[in-house]
């Protein structure tokens, strides 16, 4: 026995990001069992030093902290559903991509089995688990995360507790994918604009990233205003993000490029403009976001 | 006479940013001398060491570099029009957010003048003016722009000589605004998802924040695959984000918040993913931007 034994883990599913989960316990030095639908995903990752198990049953009894990583939850159902004799006394922390409801859902079931069930959301690609990059939230019992905080650590740069409700990472990480989606589609609609005028999109690239981070900088002070409902225009008022969003259409149109991006953008501003709100700065479509719109 | 005499620099225009602009050159040890269609806006420079122009002529009259900082270019010709007749080898630089078009023409008026323009887009905010969060980008002629590197020096951190083309600097301008709108519009969306969950967007900002930095931090790589013109997907294939967007809309429709923006970020990646090609990565969307499509 070492003076510090790691706490023995199993991992169910290995596919890209399950292998990288996987070998980020091994690297710690936790006693890791695997097990993938298709075995042979095993083969690596036995070869380092984890115990291969034949069977997903036999995976989970190996450990009391099991990490789930499958394409979806039909696939966790498919899974788990026949093991809920075993699930007893046992932390199961999901890491499979899905949403607060079916966390939520799943986390009523594994408690119903006796289980402990914790859901998490992984803000990385593979290659970032285990190095400082790889951001990992989770929900769920707070105790089951303090009981597993050392452990958890070990896949990468900050592993943060949100809150007990099942649901919350699923709702973080959609919140923060769709910022994900929404840079991307402003960059590839910079890239196009700047592209009908010669400009290479590495050209682009420093100058947006730039930008990008000077707005990042801006976040803590707008939500500050979202939480407290005033919208000051500090800066910029919306009159004057109308009157650029206006020059972003025209360079698109009359570029040539896809202006169905820079329309939508204007046509929120228009809306709370033409509410009287021009005067106000941007969180104040706040309002516009919080409900359902006939417009969308 | 100074070993080191600064250039003597006009500045047409003290509004919020033009009053920070020639704030700044005064800061610097430039010989200052200011214009504002309202006169009082001059009171504080004028106290702070600025010569006060008794009309636009004069002040364009007084300095071989002039900044021009307006609402638009409807003003910025109103102001200049008249004053051909004293353009003649001068550097006018114009601050003033317009349209590509917009910079181009004003280049070719001012050149008829004898004059020499250059366009530029500041993409700070007035407070930051001065300081190294500031980042002013020009277009035109690069003799000029070298010729007064040091004096647009003044206004702070890094100014960005683009290329020849006047229009550039307006059309990284919107490309960078684009990005803005659409880091602003993720995080409203966000905000409102995860509002309606019980958690405060101050909450949600942090993390929010880690995630736009990480995404940051792709860029220069993708913009490497849009210039090659191939989409490996080396993280992630369209088919696996169309997924996570399907998991965005039902948050938002179950939140009963709105689901447009959700909506409209999976109609650009399903359209992809249904023209055959799923298995690439995030940048073979750029495709789908650089050409107007009907479903805008
Ligand atoms: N990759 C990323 O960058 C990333 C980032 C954040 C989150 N995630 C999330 O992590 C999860 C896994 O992603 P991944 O990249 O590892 O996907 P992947 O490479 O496609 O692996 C999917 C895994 O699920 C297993 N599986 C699917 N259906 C199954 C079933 N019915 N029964 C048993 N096993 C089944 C597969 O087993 P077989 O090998 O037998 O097919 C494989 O182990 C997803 O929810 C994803 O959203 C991934
Ligand atoms: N503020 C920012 O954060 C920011 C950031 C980047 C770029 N910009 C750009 O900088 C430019 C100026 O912005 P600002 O914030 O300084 O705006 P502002 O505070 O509204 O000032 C507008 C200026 O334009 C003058 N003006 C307007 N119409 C005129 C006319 N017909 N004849 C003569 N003067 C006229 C105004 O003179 P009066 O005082 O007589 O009305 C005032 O000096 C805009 O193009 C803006 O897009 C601003």
């Amino acid at each position: 026995m070492t003076k510090n034994p790691r706490t023995p883990v199993t991992v169910l599913g290995l596919g890209l990001m399950g292998e990288a989960l996987a070998g980020a316990f091994l690297r710690e030095g936790h006693p890791a069992t695997v097990w993938n639908r298709t075995a042979a995903k095993a083969d690596r990752l036995a070869g380092r030093g984890a115990t291969r198990a034949g069977s997903a049953r036999d995976a989970v009894a190996a450990a009391p902290l099991v990490l789930v990583c499958l394409t979806g939850y039909d696939a966790v159902h498919e899974v788990l559903g026949p093991l809920g004799d075993v699930l007893d006394g046992r932390v199961v922390v999901n890491l499979t991509s899905g949403t607060s409801a079916e966390a939520r859902d799943t986390a009523a079931w594994v408690e119903r089995q006796g289980g402990t069930y914790l859901d998490g959301a992984i803000m990385a690609i593979p290659d970032a688990i285990g190095t400082p990059d790889a951001a990992v939230l989770y929900s769920g019992p707070r105790a089951a995360f303090d009981l597993h905080e050392r452990a958890l650590g070990s896949l990468g740069g900050t592993a943060t507790y949100l809150g007990a409700d099942h649901g919350l990472s699923a709702l973080y990480d959609v919140g923060v994918l769709s910022l994900m989606w929404n840079i991307l589609n402003g960059f590839l609609q910079g890239a196009a604009l700047l592209g009908a005028a010669g400009v290479e999109a590495t050209a682009f690239a420093p100058v947006a990233r730039n930008g990008i981070e000077t707005v990042a900088g801006w976040l803590a002070g707008y939500a500050r205003q979202i939480d407290d409902g005033v919208h000051p225009a500090a800066d910029s008022t919306l009159d004057t993000h109308l009157a650029a969003m206006e020059h972003l259409v025209q360079e698109s149109e009359s570029h040539g490029v896809d202006a169905g991006l820079p329309r939508f953008i204007r046509a929120l501003a228009a809306e709370a403009v033409a509410a009287g709100r021009g005067g106000e700065g941007y969180t104040a479509l706040i309002d516009r976001f919080r409900k359902p719109s006939d417009h969308a």
